[in-house]
């Protein structure tokens, strides 16, 4: 099996750092699909690719013959560009379930592809399914129904998307290739080029809790994100953000739905996760063709009309939830508080120890129990202050105190949003108006 | 499968350029051969070492693991230490048939575990059963019962030994990942050990039939491979010698047992198989720890007494063939001749095309057809002469004569050995002799 000689030659020009045509990635992909390719050989294509890098050009064959290994969605009835937003995961990053109704409510169709909770980072999924009744896991075509009448809707990536993606992701996972830049570019857009959306944004995380630790290399898979989906025809734009610490307050599937109901209601509003969702948003609305000026006060009134939160009810109930559970969703009863064991400030908060502890929780004491940051960094607090609450009881709130640094001084303010990364298009306007 | 951390951070780490420790390399050559480790990790750690490269202490670890994935081999009943010799591949090399039958002769116990033909370079074992009767597949019991009584054995490679290298090659061999100076080094090395050889010599080709088109690479590969011998407490010295063009007169795996059986009798000895044999046989005389001044006469004596030719024809009584097989063998009876297309030169004959169309005869013709180099580089020639002569008929005297090269001026002469590498021990004796 596999000795053909073209992917032996293949396998060796990769491993001596020379680029590999469109052509043979077209056929990697498919014999590896087909299954006429085994593991062995593509487990050391990744390595060759994850230390000798890959071009531009491969990174968009790849791409493109991933998409073409399943279905491709369409909204031909939709009402515009349809939009779709990508994270790159992180801890307490609620964006998603804000982003995609009130982005909706400006009139600018969302059709959100999703995934689950991965090592200590949550997944969009796992959050709206902690909400009962609901299902994330639509058919393709009651995806695309759901997107062309309601506006939104946030589902799992079908089996029939990408299937190719699907098995070399689980190959990367165990065969240590997974940070490659081009293959990890590659993964993302060949599943948004899938899912049919005609304007992409992403959301890259840099930081101790996320997959990029620093914000240089953040800025790199920025870049080439926004390239790869524009060679598609796509507008694109990327964030790099912060993720030293948790984005919002509420860490745990369930209570992240709960901040994401009532940030959309106007109950309670994270200053640090407004910040987060208004970039978001922002890109959003002007990849999908919104004009600058209109941008922000579009955002503004369907949050404080109460349209977003319709639209949010309205998509639950479409995907098999009620507007009474929307209601009455709320953490676990049970609660303790994490203290601080001296005075000083908050310098800094350990987004991995947070996201595992509060995995540990949900899956003991179910989808509403989790972590509520209290003291953010840069927190004055004397001893005995509370630092986070602890909703459920197979922690213990000691553990989460570790979790926080307290020093003398407090560091300086880190922004949120590192970086912007638009596409081509995004810029001309802009030039036209300065 | 494979999902365990430990050998995803070892991936991770090779990938990153770091180096492994004993006890994982150890982990992971038990995991692979006791199949709880597949074949994907392992493809994408070759990967890694051939881009990434492999440290001395790595390369030892992997050997020694490698080792103890099956038998090693002891001759207790020996008439002294026991050497093997290895050579990296070529086309003509006939040179183990005659030198493993005269070293014995000189008194010193010879064990040669062979390989089997490879691409366009021959193989120990075709040649040695092309003689009718003749067995290399000996038990590790027969085979060293052999060299502890006769004094030499050709043999296949037990399955007994080194299981971990058949695998890996095999898995190496389909993924592009063969050519890493470090895992060649701990293929061969392993299976020396394993053959208990308690000095071995090395024989590695350089040019461009060999694996190793420059002598700076096969002399970085020669260093390797005596320091790691070293390292196992084994005398070593490697030969570095030329692979532009075949070694020997004859190729083809039949006529290179009847060039053997003629340069042991007397009856024909080719230069250039003259000078690369006596090479050889002078570093396992002493590694083997023949002083260094009775090397030369020990030999030559072998060889002008009969010695050797007596001890050949007993090693293949041995091994089931019969003094009558061996005096038998001749070329195949059809022969045509490769003519010189102009006057001129030899400048140059192609090893590989040379190899590939003997292989060619020997399918179709039998083992006795083959190709036998008349003119060699830097030869002067006219239009007609004979440059080779083909023993079978499918394949066209044109098509060999393709293979050669003719210009104007002969081109500088090239040493055969291009730089012979010896261990530790051998430098003492010849600085306290300065």
């Amino acid at each position: 099996m596999n000795c053909e000689g073209w992917l032996r030659r293949a396998l060796a020009a990769k491993r001596d750092g020379e680029i590999l045509d469109d052509a043979t990635w077209r056929r990697i992909v498919e014999g590896y699909v087909a299954g006429t390719i085994d593991d062995a050989p593509i487990a050391a294509l990744a390595m060759a690719c994850a230390i000798r890098g890959m071009g531009d050009a491969e990174v968009a064959a790849l791409t493109g013959a991933m998409v073409r290994s399943g279905d491709v969605l369409a909204y031909p009835h939709a009402a515009g560009i349809v939009v779709d937003k990508h994270s790159s995961g992180g801890v307490g990053d609620t964006v998603s379930l804000v982003a995609v109704p009130l982005v909706a409510a400006c009139g600018v169709p969302v059709a959100k592809l999703s995934g689950r909770a991965l090592g200590h980072t949550g997944g969009t999924l796992d959050k709206l399914e902690a909400i009962p009744g609901v299902r994330t896991d639509l058919s393709p075509e009651a995806f695309v129904a759901q997107v062309e009448t309601i506006g939104c809707a946030i589902a799992a990536q079908s089996d029939r998307l990408v299937p190719a993606d699907r098995k070399l992701y689980a190959l990367r996972d165990r065969t240590g290739t997974v940070p490659s830049p081009g293959l990890i570019a590659a993964s993302i857009v060949s599943k948004k080029i899938a899912g049919g959306a005609g304007a992409i944004v992403f959301d890259v995380k840099a930081g101790r809790g996320a997959f990029m630790r620093t914000a240089a290399e953040a800025v790199g898979l920025a870049r080439m994100l926004v390239q790869l989906a524009e060679r598609f025809g796509r507008r694109a734009s990327a964030l790099v953000s912060d993720m030293d610490e948790p984005l919002g307050a509420a860490v745990g599937s369930g209570i992240e739905a709960v901040e994401a109901r009532d940030f959309l209601r106007g109950d309670d509003r994270d200053p640090r996760l407004a910040e987060a969702i208004f970039a978001v948003v922002h890109e959003m609305l002007r990849v999908a063709g919104v004009p600058g000026e209109r941008v922000v006060p579009a955002a503004l009134d369907a949050l404080e009309s109460g349209a977003a939160y319709a639209r949010f009810v309205q998509m639950i109930e479409a995907q098999g939830g009620t507007r009474d559970a929307v209601e009455r969703i709320a953490a676990h009863p049970a609660r303790s508080s994490a203290l601080a064991p001296c005075d000083g400030v908050v310098t800094a908060i350990d987004a991995i120890a947070i996201g595992e502890l509060a995995r540990e929780l949900t899956v003991a004491d179910g989808p509403f129990s989790g972590i509520r940051i209290v003291a953010r960094t840069g927190t004055p607090v004397r001893a005995g202050d509370v630092l986070a609450e602890c909703a459920g009881t197979s922690v213990e709130p000691a553990a989460v105190a570790q979790a926080f640094t307290i020093g003398a001084t407090a560091p300086p303010p880190r922004p949120l949003v590192d970086a912007i990364v638009r596409d081509a298009a995004a810029s001309e306007p802009s030039k036209a108006r300065s």
